[in-house]
């Protein structure tokens, strides 16, 4: 558990002034560096004691409100909550009164009512999670919304990031694939521009469209120029069920232009780690050799998620006064 | 956390002389004010330490059965259980045996020699709670049986209106929309007049049948004449998904007729509270402005509901055994 | 709780060689007994002290992961590992990337990383959980694998057996039904003939053939002569949705020839068992009443089944290392 380096990015210090997390771009370099330092501590903790339950958040309820599919983030959330004593509603929305037309904000409503202290939510449409913090008073959690934004993904990824290589300030970060339909493109962007990182984002034309340089990162649309003494090379996935045009080439067309197989892999320089953000569509965007190879992290950011949502949770609660009840 | 008025319901004394909780018809009214007592104290504890789990039902095993689906209901003795210790397991009835052709009687028994202590059941079919309570020896608990009863929204609702005018007996309480189809109507009219209320039912002819006279209760066809003088108005949902037969209006109609809004409000007392079972049919029985406005107690209700579930449980588990195992 | 005879099965000794529980076939003697000694001690405990909670699991995480839905095995495990202070996980396989064409390597690693010690899987192809154990580092459990295995239903049944009679050694147990599409017969021959007992596989000639003998068992096709002097009447379940051929009567000559009814019961010894692994369909393989006879022992095979996981999940905990974090 010692790393290569020393971890070079400055301790977040103070408290977190949000009472919400509903996407990067409006957290501080010292908001993130908060974050990310209580997730180190917390994943410490779990290596060094594996059976320890912690009761950060004992007397507190969780509730995974998920209008999209997401059995592993969602798990996430569970194991994350649990392991800091916290109680987990998996809100059924399926079979909810959301389907019988109640709205969004009288299920968040009532979901508070009910005692939750934090709504972990899911949906499909963009600002909808911010558009609810403004009506409940406990705390929201965007866990992806739309196309816009998947904080707590971006986090595990600058910890894997930090932990790996030591730093994120000056990394080399090629971001490979699907930037115009992902929410973890764009958060994963924010949190590593923050931080200092150098980041090239990369992929065909329709997929990476030029206006991504007011993000304040590099386009370029050759794999091979994009990866070029870059120390990380994440690959988005390919979202086939939100490709609503003809924006993507064949999936073998895309394969050979920009999936990651061993071959491609002997290119980069020993080190340059490749991340993933799972789902892994096997064989498209990367494969299996190269997911097990030395230099990937996948498995890695999995666990890296559960520390960060470890974080999010402990500091939004320090944030917040616990949740009243309705009286 | 105080109340305007003193409570001057007499505190419920004694032991809870039932193993399960079927409906409100065969409780006594010191069985009521029992549950009740024991729901106010414990929602001044949660108020005063919301961080704090009790442990009164540490080792118990609460299984939710629900033949038909109620998120609300089903979290909200989710919540319960966990505040009081116990282990939740829901018994996902869509994929399990029953849907194999087991019959209800062997999927209870099979929850019971699992070791469930305490059964939380819906059903569709009316009377199904207590055929089933004759064979299982722990306390089951109706969640809602057909157009029966649904004993714990009851329960809550009388709380509710206690904890805000400080007594039941002798308020006038006007109950309008769908009678005939709702179980919550049965249990809240037993439970009303129980405890000493004048109760209004109010509704079209085809909804609010003259026969509701022989619960005990005035029977109107005209919300002005209803709700006139009324310290709480009672808006019942409309369940368009059990309506059988053609007993409704339009939705515009009713709306028109029996919905609640602001100027509809505006022409009732000051004081008069507002309450609804939820999920709201927003814009048909009451509008967003009425479900925030100060006489509404629409969440009260929600949050009164884990008090009163948790006071179920307590209370059905000092007046039984501890579920022994099948040896 | 005492027993009609003693045990004179010698106890289970020494430290169980097992990471994975995959099946029965792979078992000793010595491993089957180390693990009914445990099932034992943890019911013993159970009854004396309902209400005890133990934490010999606490800070594990177990995932359920059902390919094929069970609920009851599924709530089994639940409900066994909660009592041992584990979290359970139920990952919700309909929804998760399995769907979207993650492969079950995937799936299974992401899950470790997520940090779970233990991997309950129930799938519909023979050998998927021993495939799957190769690849991960924490402990499977097969909860059901094709037509193969399911080693717990087994150790519950033995379980039973030994608690009911006092030994398994010697004993007379006929098997009656559809063997032939029968993971739990496998298994539970497997069991019993480890233990020394004289089992007899009764059914028609095309859901039992006569290969069955290269188990160490007796193969009949007359219910009368394999029942005669049983001490243990074992009824398969008819698995309606497995039969992929034209391999079964009509379901009336099926129960003609080979249900279980009070008539053919007054046939039996009046201290046989009768015993079922779940759920029953009620008047093909056994009738009410006889599920409910002093001789059945079908819900305490149920009760037994929590007994069992308890002692699996112990034992393999003790059995190999805390699950790491993946660095």
């Amino acid at each position: 558990m010692t790393h290569g380096r020393a971890d070079q990015t400055p301790p977040g210090t103070g408290r977190f002034p949000h009472r919400h997390l509903l996407g990067v771009e409006t957290l501080s370099r010292n908001d993130i560096a908060l974050l990310l330092d209580t997730a180190q501590s917390f994943k410490s903790k779990l290596v060094a004691h594996p059976k320890d339950r912690l009761d950060h958040l004992k007397g507190r309820t969780l509730v995974n409100l998920f209008f999209e599919n997401s059995t592993r983030t969602r798990t996430s959330f569970e194991v994350a909550a649990c392991r800091l004593g916290a109680d987990v509603i998996n809100f059924d929305v399926g079979t909810s009164s959301v389907a019988k037309g109640e709205t969004l904000v009288d299920t968040a409503e009532t979901i508070e009512a009910l005692g939750a202290d934090f709504i972990v939510m899911r949906h499909r449409a963009s600002g909808a999670c911010e558009y609810l913090s403004r009506q409940v008073r406990g705390s929201l959690i965007n866990a992806g919304d739309g196309a816009h934004e998947h904080p707590t993904q971006a986090l595990l990824d600058v910890l894997t990031i930090r932990e790996a290589i030591g730093r994120v300030e000056g990394v080399k970060v090629a971001i490979v694939g699907d930037a115009l339909h992902s929410r973890v493109a764009r958060s994963v962007i924010w949190a590593l521009t923050k931080l200092g990182a150098r980041v090239t984002v990369a992929g065909p034309p329709t997929l990476v469209p030029f206006e991504f340089k007011t993000f304040g990162v590099r386009v370029s649309h050759d794999f091979d120029e994009a990866t070029h003494n870059a120390e990380v090379v994440y690959l988005l996935r390919i979202q086939q069920e939100r490709q609503s045009g003809a924006f993507l080439p064949s999936l073998s067309e895309y394969r050979a232009l920009y999936g990651m197989d061993t071959d491609r892999l002997a290119t980069l320089g020993a080190g340059t780690l490749i991340m993933h953000p799972g789902p892994v569509n096997r064989g498209v965007e990367v494969t299996r050799d190269v997911m097990h190879a030395p230099q990937s992290r996948i498995l890695g950011q999995v666990t890296n998620g559960v520390a960060v949502r470890m974080a999010v949770l402990t500091v939004l609660s320090e944030a917040t006064p616990v949740q009243e009840l309705v009286v």
